[in-house]
């Protein structure tokens, strides 16, 4: 095996059509991708039958069989990581760990996947929290968003880390050379927000070397305000989910409307190319794929229902990241933190200790 | 002029088309609905003209001359408290408060009607904070939402108080005869989200007479899961506007599919009756209007971009919130809160003073 190719271990058995979606999206990927290969665990006789069908995965893979240990959507996490050590989730997360793989891809349950990765992987030195990072589509294409729920409660300085995280994934997922960044707030004045946000903003504000736009509002992730929108876990979840909502509303609608007569669905017949052209632009399988990102390694979730475009657009995802080692322009950015530590501790105590 | 009359002071100078729009609004609403009376507060030489063009609103309205002060969009709400007392936006509270009118609507700078209207009219008895409630367009009709965003920080008691108003302005709004109240969080587990989502969970859970679902997510709201959501004023706005943005994203797309080639052009034309009726549902005029729920009179914000439509729609609003007399049914609603104060404190004490 080339020990340049990129080598992803893929847990097969996480996600609704499992492990029949996974394996498909692979070989998808393969056909495309020639330095990519997998390690694929899960289930050898379920995956094997899917596999063989595949052309594009000849060589570029092998199967460790799991056997029937597979991680529920059910499972708590604690239990999970407790019994699942011998699971397809469990085992791909490992492979990051020893170095048998560059990155791993799991669709399976995502709180255990998260919290076995922090276990497995341990958190990047330096760093305070991961975080779960994605990419929104909007009207220029995307901005990356994170925390989109990994932290319930955050403070100023993880805030700060993740805006530094950002800046990092939108050089390589967005390609941008230098990614505007907007925290997450409910107007634009500097007056506006918790306590949180002026802390963030006054760090944000004293980094040289990053662009810092100021505070963004929840309509701006969709205008594309900035190419990095950072917030707390718990509202980036709230956001996220009623921005899915929200969607999926406008498109059901589209569709009952579209089918709502005969001449509705002629209409419908002749815009149909236009249409679909349009909708893949906010097509979530075009956009799968949300990293944890602050690991020792990378983990990549890919949506629980994709098929398998959806699983072929996050091994892209995958690919990218270790291909341009996100982890170590992290390492590189949270120099940049402690080369500041002074400069922050001074804006700290010039707030009076955060009242700032 | 008929006692019986709903009386709604109107600031005709709030909103980016005032007075024009709000007159318009206005006429509209009269020419449905007989037993509404207008105090238009605004320059009365801009108002008169708009006025005169409507047979609609003969009799059944005043015109009280603000001469040119206007609350601009850009004001400080404490500058526009301090030095707009003798402003339309000002004079239409005041008119709530001497029992001139029954109700106020203003499409004007939202800060600064929030202020002024807090000062003006006072917090109800019993009641710790005001809030922001609207109307969620989605599945099911609708949604009421609360706080969207007067508060940024919020503890459980002001949730507790959220969740009652919003019980009595589903009743009004929706019609329903048992609103389901769902407090918002980022899963729908009784351990998910902050130590005040626990607590809010265990005080309305103890409480008798209302339907308490439980928590709900961010997709929730759309899909109608429950009639009533409950959130802080900072998750609130963020949750709104994104979904705002969003909707607005998608129609945009829409659009330019739709124009994107010429058989997309005519697949238009022929869809063009199903596609109207079917975006009417989640057209915002057709749901416009906030109320600042929770003081001493009702006064209800107006998008400040609404056509006369908008406006129309946000004055049928004020006359049911007036018909029904939402306030008098809070303070209802809020004796059920003292009848429950033992309740709520050995709750309280059970989860060791909020260790819930």
């Amino acid at each position: 095996m080339n020990e340049r190719m990129i080598k992803i271990a893929l847990d097969a058995m996480g996600g609704v059509n499992a492990p029949e979606s996974i394996i498909n999206g692979a070989a998808l990927f393969a056909q495309e991708v020639k330095d990519v290969y997998f390690i694929i665990y899960g289930n050898a006789k379920a995956c094997h039958e899917h596999i063989a069908k595949h052309a594009s995965l000849k060589n570029c893979y092998e199967l460790v069989d799991t056997n029937t240990e597979v991680i529920l959507d059910t499972d708590p996490p604690l239990k999970a990581l407790r019994r699942g050590r011998d699971s397809s989730m469990y085992k791909a997360i490992e492979a990051v760990s020893q170095d048998k793989a560059d990155a791993c891809l799991s669709g399976g349950n995502t709180a255990a996947l998260m919290v076995m990765a922090q276990w497995v992987l341990g958190v990047l030195t330096g760093l305070k929290k991961p975080a779960i990072v994605g990419v929104y589509p909007n009207r220029v294409g995307g901005c990356v968003m994170l925390d989109l729920g990994a932290n319930t409660e955050c403070e100023a300085e993880h805030l700060f880390q993740f805006a530094l995280m950002g800046d990092v994934y939108a050089k390589i997922v967005l390609k941008k050379h230098n990614p505007s960044i907007g925290v997450l707030n409910i107007g634009e004045e500097e007056s506006k927000g918790k306590q949180l946000h002026k802390q963030v903003y006054a760090m944000l504000k004293a980094v040289e070397n990053i662009n810092f736009y100021g505070y963004v509002e929840g309509n701006d992730i969709m205008k594309g305000t900035t190419d990095v929108v950072v917030t707390d876990g718990f509202s980036g979840n709230l956001v996220l989910k009623a921005s899915e909502g929200t969607a999926k509303l406008c498109t059901e609608f589209l569709k009952e409307a579209l089918n709502s007569s005969w001449t509705a669905k002629i209409g419908a017949y002749l815009a149909q190319t236009a249409l679909k052209n349009t909708f893949a632009k906010i097509d979530p399988r075009n956009v799968n794929g949300a990293m944890f990102i602050g690991l020792n390694g990378i983990v990549v979730k890919s949506h629980g229902s994709s098929d398998a475009i959806g699983v072929k657009s996050a091994l892209g995802l995958v690919y990218n990241l270790a291909k341009r080692s996100v982890n170590t322009l992290i390492m590189q950015e949270l120099m940049l933190i402690n080369k500041h530590d002074n400069l922050l501790s001074r804006i700290k105590k010039k707030l009076g200790l955060g009242n700032g």
